[in-house]
């Protein structure tokens, strides 16, 4: 297997679903990217050893949350992250332990986009 | 106890050392900000259930990576999660993980940062 | 009176019914982080001596322009700036002063954040 | 001509358009503002020498991506790239290189912004 | 008085001593940037009604902290939060202010920005 | 040639010192992270068409710039755009072009970075 097909075969263990919306909104505009999100994040970062997908999307939604304007992404990522085993409550705590790192606002952020999200998802 | 002596006995486990060093920094300019870290962060947060010390400190590691500019307390949190347990492999493997998500220079940063805390916990 | 009671006490004061509205929002999901932000920003931050609550409030707004994508707070910030006193003018005027800090873009956000804030008070 | 009249000239080479939006957006509001960024943006800057209006929009879009939360002003931009002469392909171009500094999700959103920019260009 | 003399004028009340340093620094590389601060930051912006130079510095600092990786300017525009009247107490509870909306790690960093400066100003 | 051949032979173009030195830099800590530049930084993207060396370089240190934080990589990427054909001047006109999107600050930390990158050049 190439690292795209390695990546195609843990994003769909992690979002087959999301991963296919923005495979269709990229098609038209830029179809490379697509490919490079699947071999770098999905093909070579997903595959590592050390840190399992539980850890790894904890980290991701972590990043996401402490850079801002990444809502669309971070809805994303915490249905990933339920998909990988994290439970809603442990989603919640990771933001909610960035609160004294970044502050306050950053965190509702990613407490509103989780509760869209966990709607979703229910 | 109260939260500041939850916080104490918290910190104790965590980073007694660099604690000392923050508390001595702030004792003359801002001893309150000691006091809210030690309540709000230490005494609140660290306190909760649900997420442990090792998964506490992989997520604030990981939010004093993106926000960047952060190296001070980077180092202090990579001593604290090695302290709590975390391997190098794994404070290394976390920052990684980051690069699709946050780019290459901020990753760099943390694992400069790292070497140096290795070097200095050896 | 605890320190959640010195917020509630305090946020009465400053904004009220935003407060209500995001007490609301989190009661379902994250109700521990709403007794945090009143504990900590409300009942600790804002209760503090040397600054008043308009001083406070113009450092708000200011924080939140700068570190963008915290549009919701800021309206809400908005909001209570002019409840705690500041003019419309003074607070236009505070993202204005930002332009040669943060550029102009985030001050245009802020800007238009304001002008739906302004409208909605009226 | 004085520096605004440089830039009411420059800005109807580069999108006169969408800065008849921004005035009319500002003029109740900080009609001064608008006055700055004519003076100090369109008149001052891009009227510098050394680099051309296709560099000078190529290097907005790669800020504007960069600092993230600004995709409003993105837009404008893209579509300004756009009226100087910059391709669709060196739009996208521009912000696929992008991803190994600043991470996919910033990507992605101006990438997202372009496809709006470029459907009511076209 | 056009701009350029303004801005001269409103810098020396605020600080004339690091203004100079600054001007050094670039008078070999940009010294273009030098004339543009003194005609848009100190000539227009600082020169505007309805805020105060208190007002104003202390509405820079909290931009400055809340951006991060801006000690430099944080250290001169602590110094002259001095120049115009800011006491020490009140830049100290500027920054601490910050913690719910930014977190510790920024508030960390201005603070001790401040502790270098106010003792180089002692 | 696979990717991080065609890295390797771009980056020799680019910066074949400095690259010695962050891979010196990392080969006892993360050397895979090494490779990753390599393959995804240098090897996929520097090496796609539609934009040439010097028009990556403005982008590359444009959007280091707006980050913040990232001096050293700045640095780097000063010294590489010198190496793909940028001038000088074309270096600091592009960090000038900045200023009315991210402010002075950020402008004068890249400004001061190129100083010594040059200074290290000539």
């Amino acid at each position: 297997m190439n690292k795209k097909e390695i990546g195609l075969k843990n994003l769909a263990k992690i979002d087959g679903a999301a991963a296919e919306d923005v495979f269709e909104a990229l098609k038209n505009i830029a179809p490379d990217l697509n490919d490079m999100m699947l071999e770098f994040a999905f093909g070579t970062i997903y595959d590592r050893k050390c840190l399992d997908f539980k850890q790894r999307e904890m980290i991701t939604i972590t990043s996401l949350l402490t850079q801002g304007g990444c809502e669309n992404q971070l809805r994303v990522h915490i249905q990933a992250s339920l998909n990988v085993g994290l439970t809603q409550e442990e989603i919640v705590e990771t933001f909610i332990h960035c609160a004294p790192y970044v502050g306050f606002p950053r965190v509702l952020n990613a407490i509103f986009a989780a509760k869209e999200a966990f709607k979703k998802a229910d």
